[in-house]
């Protein structure tokens, strides 16, 4: 079937088929199916949707379309995590160790930061002397001797998906579920785990804020696990403030060892624990949730999670010293505070804008490949529902220079809204989405 | 606006305004707006449709990206028509010279076949000497000193336009009203006529074969003409049936002929009478429709409409004998009749199916630059509601061979639906749709 007729057939609102996208897919990859051409079927898919078997298509033909890797040499189920992204999110920099002293086995390729989220490689970054960007066999190594590595792997997964994403970014077609959902899931599916926990964050920092939308990409994502043969149970989770306290590279990281160490903020500990014994009970070492729970609480309270990850940190060539004494991380030259200029409760917090603060401090960045500075950031010290006192501090600004923060300052005191009326923060777990849910 | 904007805009739904319509077609000019930004706009367009207001803009940007075409210096209202594409249409050929007889000025700049419809300036080249390809002063001259030239006249019209066209047909965005008609009008804006009349074909010949469709692209043609400052009227005319008699370049030049010297079938007649009295209705010739009607009439039978022909001719360098003695135009070797195996009235001509029969024979093409055989076709001699006796020819087959004759002629037998029932064929004229109607 020509491109033509393709686009025409979704256009009109017909079921493609799998050897139809598998063929566009093969085009997108060759160059026949030209830009102009995927954009239009792009646009059409925007409108008239994809069905389960189409999306599904589209991530298996997407996670082809590269190198695919295989863990098969490595022991037991594989078991990955994905976040859609938030601000504060530093939960697999916890995770991963902490899963891995459980005795799963934790080959985690991860991201960069882009726009107002951060990325796991730029914090772990960090850690002085670590290597993030490992070969394939040296990732495979990584993971055999430790049990966990957290790295990309030399891999260009799921090229085609880059391809789309580029396109989609200029042709402002991001914004579809099916397209998302196999936009992430054909990186996964090429990253080679049997199961996935996937953090599908809602709210304000989240990629999509509506809980209707998160929800659908939540279940998209569990069906093309499915229908792929692996496995995949996702949650929904609030992201309507910053998770934890700390938004920045080594800010996150100090915090991390913290949680790592049993302490830590209570809402990324629970969202760990949560996270954690799916990945504990999907990697078959416990199957039991409460039982899973306890196991992975007493991995942080012990010391044994955060010494998984000090060898870790060795077996990345970094200096594993950092997990006892935090201060050998970056440092920012000043930390001015923000503080509130009148009496009240936190009835919001635009975390999408503090996020954006964050990266403009130089956390993050706005294009792929831009440099990211490692010790600025933001403590968000006040969460939603929290009283404040006029004077004391919402966050704090870990800055190159007071010149700098004083710039910020404004910005992130107004993504501060206080009111009179008492605030019931919401839930951070707002639901579990497993195949037949 | 950034193209994103301007794409997601109209993907939800909202009005471009014209300023955002022109910074688009000046981007697909400079290529600041990408093929594959374009692409995903006409899809959005496609869902979504357009404005009267956008409709217009868009025309006029079109229009005004190339060269356009200044007929100030030719006296009186220039009137231009436009065919949507048939088979067998070779009005323009009689109509062009007719309404020059009677005293209108008639700059006609026309185009070539493509797929199952003929090109004007293929016909004409049947005339031994002609020249369709004149310079623009080349172009005015002829009109100047004889009333009437058909050509193109080495103007690029609205290369916006031709961008975007082509783009269209590799993304399958063409069949949308807006577009069509924005397309059409603005090679007839950029062509610069003060008033139009169009004939819109409805019927499995036509290129869009609904009456609805039809009728929509004709309302819209009308309405850009009358937003942008111009008039115009355009006709509904059927399609369900090749128009005349003859189809292929010098045959449908012969029938043209004929009916310039007051013969010729009585459908082309009539069209040409209908369409031309519009014309020189609308360049203030006669106002009055039956006295316009009686004039035209008048110039066919009375040789005068075929002297101005002749003098065409002369003026752009072809043969003037050939209107005198169409046995000089080129002739195929073979004429080969397909006969009719049962008795029956035509209850329908599959009248696309005989355009791409005709330019499988070699009489047109299936793209843009490829030769043309100018001898062979078709004469379609049975139309609809004729009946047929076993054995009568319903067509001849104009071929360079027997064998290509035969080739072709069950094809050209199938195109004829025959059946028991008397049949009245469709009206010609289907309707007319002028500005307020």
């Amino acid at each position: 079937m020509r491109p033509y007729e393709l686009i025409l057939k979704k256009r009109e609102g017909h079921e493609l088929t799998p050897d139809e996208i598998r063929a566009w897919i093969a085009g997108v990859t060759s160059g026949s199916f030209t830009d102009a051409q995927s954009a239009a079927l792009l646009m059409a898919i925007l409108f008239r949707g994809m069905t389960e078997r189409e999306t599904t298509a589209l991530t298996q033909a997407m996670a082809e379309s590269g190198r695919q890797v295989d863990l098969s040499s490595l022991p037991g189920v594989k078991v990955d995590k994905h976040s859609s992204g938030g601000v504060g999110d530093k939960t697999t920099l916890v995770l991963a160790p902490l899963v891995a002293a459980a005795g799963a086995t934790v080959a985690k390729l991860s991201g960069r930061a882009l726009g107002h989220t951060g990325g796991t490689l730029d914090k772990l970054e960090s850690i002085p002397g670590i290597r993030v960007e490992l070969s394939l066999p040296e990732f495979l190594d990584v993971v055999r001797r430790v049990g966990v590595a957290v790295a990309s792997a030399g891999v260009d997964l799921a090229p085609a998906d880059k391809k789309l994403y580029a396109l989609r970014d200029a042709t402002a077609t991001v914004d579809a579920v099916p397209l998302i959902a196999a936009s992430i899931m054909s990186k996964k599916l090429a990253g080679g785990a049997d199961a996935f926990v996937l953090d599908i964050k809602v709210g304000d920092g989240a990629f999509l804020p509506e809980e209707e939308d998160a929800l659908a990409l939540a279940r998209a994502c569990v069906t093309i696990a499915h229908r792929a043969g692996r496995r995949a149970v996702a949650y929904l989770t609030n992201m309507d403030q910053p998770l934890g306290v700390a938004v920045g590279n080594a800010l996150e990281v100090r915090e991390a060892i913290e949680t790592l160490k049993g302490g830590g903020p209570r809402d990324l500990r629970e969202l760990v624990l949560v996270l954690g014994a799916e990945m504990v009970r999907l990697a078959g070492v416990e199957s039991d949730e409460e039982r899973a729970r306890a196991l992975l609480a007493r991995l942080l309270d012990s010391g044994e999670a955060a010494a998984r990850f000090q060898k870790m940190i060795e077996a990345q060539h970094g200096d594993p010293a950092v997990v006892d004494n935090p201060d050998l991380l970056p440092r920012a030259e000043v930390r001015v505070p923000v503080e509130a200029q009148e009496r009240g409760f936190v009835q919001a917090i635009a975390t999408r804008e503090l996020g954006l603060a964050s990266m403009a401090l130089g956390a993050g960045r706005d294009r792929p490949g831009a440099p990211v500075d490692l010790a600025v950031g933001l403590e968000v010290v006040k969460k939603l529902g929290d009283l404040v006192e006029p004077g004391e501090p919402v966050a704090w600004i870990h800055a190159r220079s007071r010149e700098q923060a004083e710039a910020i300052r404004p910005r992130v005191l107004r993504a501060f809204r206080l009111g009179e009326a008492r605030m019931t923060p919401p839930p951070l777990i707002r639901q579990r989405v497993a195949e037949g849910t």
